[in-house]
């Protein structure tokens, strides 16, 4: 039996959305931050935009690589499936293999894909 | 005791989202609106996009009036809390109210405002 030397927290999650000029517009996704830490108080997450608000992808990342980060999962909080999730993010993800080829970095499926997202977003259109 | 004259499909649900150049974008808003039919058959639903993707707004309101709904529900399918949902929208609805004013419209919260999306979210983003 082999035991890693690596920690639990060595795991990097990297929340991904799109961004735009509002400043209030990255609210939900820094929410969803907080509701990883409440649920696993040992994660490392960052947000990451793609465009119009700091930091992008690399910036965050490489953040996350700086504080021990060894694999990070990259989560696309997209739910339109649009170009930016199907060609620009994969080679996004692309270049930061190249650039930390040390790092594990795999891509988790757009959050609009998930049965379970589209079935409570149902739920909520059908409340009173 | 008054018993009302319309029938529950009088009631139509109206899936706003963003919209996309790219052809897939919508299809996690027209899975959301199959889920809407799975879970309750009588509802009547529609898709609208802001832009891009047609059906627009008044048009989709527009459809669900001329198929009997006397009330509507908007929900905006939008994750980040930004312009379109918080002024934009608004605007939309005022001009809806006035082209139909025998019609009920309500604006649901957008859903990345949704305590338990983000819970969810959040949880996906723990997967391993």
């Amino acid at each position: 039996m082999t035991i890693s030397n690596t920690p639990p927290s060595a795991r990097g999650i990297l929340l991904f959305a799109h961004g735009s000029r509002d400043a209030r517009w990255r609210e939900p996704v820094e929410a969803v931050a907080r509701s990883v830490i409440a649920q696993d108080p040992t994660a490392r997450v960052a947000c990451a935009y793609l465009e119009l608000v700091e930091p992008d992808l690399p910036t965050a990342a490489g953040a996350l690589i700086a504080h021990g980060a060894r694999s990070i999962r990259v989560v696309p909080l997209f739910l339109g499936m649009g170009k930016h999730v199907r060609e620009d993010l994969p080679l996004l993800i692309e270049q930061l293999r190249t650039a930390h080829p040390a790092v594990d970095f795999s891509l988790a499926p757009a959050v609009g894909e998930a049965p379970e997202v589209i079935a409570l977003l149902a739920r909520m259109a059908l409340k009173n």
